[in-house]
């Protein structure tokens, strides 16, 4: 199925994936979903924010077991961040509705809208808004690279800026949600194993999103030639863009967190003009969520928090009783990275996410990797837990 | 006349200019060379390369007298790079039909294309295209920021690519050429003062053009997750671009050359992701091309050298009569910045430049400056020229 996606929004230059909310690509992408949900015969809808949904068996009594991710990318992103956990939910269907399973409850897959939030900044734009924790005149408000809005975006694709919002009904409608997910990095397992890999296990459940968050430092300057100014005459945001770069790399090291200074946009940006404004963001995570806030506070710059989400734990009962559908040793591991399970877990709705072995490690990239054989045992896991669950 | 370009290309944030070749607002700005033209009664033609001329006594013989220089700008440029070269030029020949003056020779003004190289990264575009000192093939190749080919811009406003070259005919026409422009920075005059500011003189004469290149330095490393990869493992190329940025100018302070990095690209370019590649952008001069040269030689990366340019001294002959028709004392200084004034002066043709006091010296940027009564005594000085050397 993720053989069907191999060339949508693919980058000639990288090989890797750009998929951003709600441009023509992202559209070619949720109209695979909406082929695939065609095949198994689910009904599709499209909720108030955004989000696609398929269901099986909708009209049976009790919640919703939703199974799902989401469909966008990063720049130049990796094949398996997202549409993997979506692909491996319709396998599962597709296998058990082979096998004449009839569910006892209703089942979804989801796919979640602007997960990553490459093109206006934020990321969970579409599980936030279903959620209620953005406001819609907030997510309404911001900006791509290009100053189009979010609601210019979505009113492109059909979608009416004056629905968005919280919405009720359909969270009460979800039982639980459990997200499929390649794994990203090789953080260490609870037996100190770095990674699924080094733990020899094609699959792990994920016991919490670390905290994390996103500062953009805006380095003012003196905007001049750069063939008439003196050196010492200069006030060069550059130079203070190349110290916090520097000093970003030490302090994360020094307190054992994540930290990264990976988008940066430099005013006027030409070659002969040194520069007058250097906005840098800054990501940092870690497991520990003073150390992650005390080591932003530290560096010497003023600094705009765009984002931050504090330490999201999974629910522990629904986990284990994954566990427990898999053969009850399944390695735990955290999630560096926050995903659409994470903003539904705050929500109050039991999540969990199985996380399929990443041989390298590296997501986000055009590297990123799952082997086959891999995403067939994370098929295998969700047919058991939709037998389990669902009969 | 620059009242009338106040609001054409003006970027909203920075007030400053956005007038990049071959754009909607590069259009106005030469629709408004052609009302300038029309006004006074001069023959307007867009020669091969797209370069704008205006001719009065085009029939005269003997070979042109040319002012001129560029309408084009940087990102958020000032208001009198460029523009103040042409306007004068203008407001020197109209002065002259008020007088009555019959000019002996014929007189032109130009507007050269794409000076800045802001769009396409090459400077000088249309008078290097004209001299023959960049190929037709190299020049249509160059690409903007959004992958579009100069040849594909051109054609786009009706020039046709084919038609690109070195034009001898009309090379052969141009006497001489003298492009006033605004100061920048404050050089040391020949008398030691720190610009025309500090010699107190309203206008100066440019010796030479200092010797300057731009070099790129593409940075690889390995693109990955930001929560998810450990700060040991990354091959961040943000950390290399720091250490160039810091080393580019401790090395040009030692020197005593201006090297300056005012231009990033960073790949992907998200938050959450670290950097696979980054390109990073040097611009370097000084009054001494082997220090340049040896100051870029011992920065420890590989560098692609997309442009360099020798000492380029103006006419000693042409300056030296520009001075005596002034009074016989203008202050004497070298041009940090490149100008067409230099490409023209290559091609063997004489040419001369004169200077308007930049109370502040900054340029590319919105708070580039002339005072009024200054560019006053430009216009007086253009039309002294022009009754001196054609009667």
């Amino acid at each position: 199925m993720l053989d069907e996606l191999s060339e949508v929004g693919r980058n000639p230059r990288s090989g890797g994936f750009d998929r951003f909310a709600w441009t023509d690509v992202d559209t070619e992408c949720r109209q695979w979903f909406e082929q695939c949900a065609a095949a198994l015969g689910l009904d599709v809808e499209t909720d108030r924010n955004g989000n696609l949904w398929a269901w099986w068996n909708e009209a049976a009594p009790g919640s919703a077991l939703v199974l799902g991710s989401h469909l966008d990318s990063v720049p130049s992103g990796g094949a398996f961040d997202g549409p993997l956990g979506v692909a491996s939910a319709f396998a599962a269907i597709g296998d058990l509705q082979r096998d004449g399973f009839e569910p006892s409850r209703p089942i979804a897959v989801v796919a979640f809208a602007d997960e990553e939030g490459a093109r206006f900044g934020v990321a969970c734009v579409g599980s936030r808004l279903l959620t209620g924790s953005i406001s819609p005149a907030s997510a309404l408000a911001l900006r791509d690279v290009d100053g189009v809005t979010l609601a210019e975006a979505m009113a492109r694709v059909g979608i009416a800026p004056a629905d968005l919002g919280a919405d009720r009904r359909r969270i009460a409608r979800i039982g639980e949600f459990i997200e499929l997910h390649v794994e990203q990095g090789h953080l260490r397992t609870d037996s100190g194993s770095a990674g699924l890999g080094a733990a020899g296990s094609a699959l792990g459940l994920a016991t919490c999103i670390w905290p994390h968050g996103r500062w953009r430092a805006d380095i003012a300057g003196s905007q001049n030639h750069a063939g008439t100014t003196p050196m010492a005459d200069r006030d060069d945001p550059m130079i203070g863009l190349a110290r916090l770069v520097l000093d970003v790399r030490q302090r994360a090291r020094a307190a054992g967190i994540l930290a990264t200074v990976g988008k940066v946009k430099v005013e006027p940006g030409a070659v002969n003009a040194v520069p007058g404004l250097v906005s840098a963001w800054i990501d940092a995570r870690g497991d520990d969520e003073s150390r992650v806030r005390e080591t932003i506070a530290q560096l010497g710059v003023e600094l705009v928090e765009e984002s931050w989400t504090s330490t999201t734990p999974f629910d522990a009962d629904l986990t284990a009783s994954v566990d427990g559908v898999l053969g009850g040793s399944v390695p735990r591991l955290p999630s560096g990275a926050g995903h659409d399970a994470g903003v539904i877990a705050l929500a109050g709705i039991p999540a969990a996410m199985i996380l399929v072995r990443n041989p390298t490690g590296i997501s986000h990239a055009p590297a990123e990797r799952a082997e086959p054989d891999d995403c067939d045992l994370g098929v295998a896991a969700l047919r058991s837990i939709l037998r389990s669950r669902a009969s």
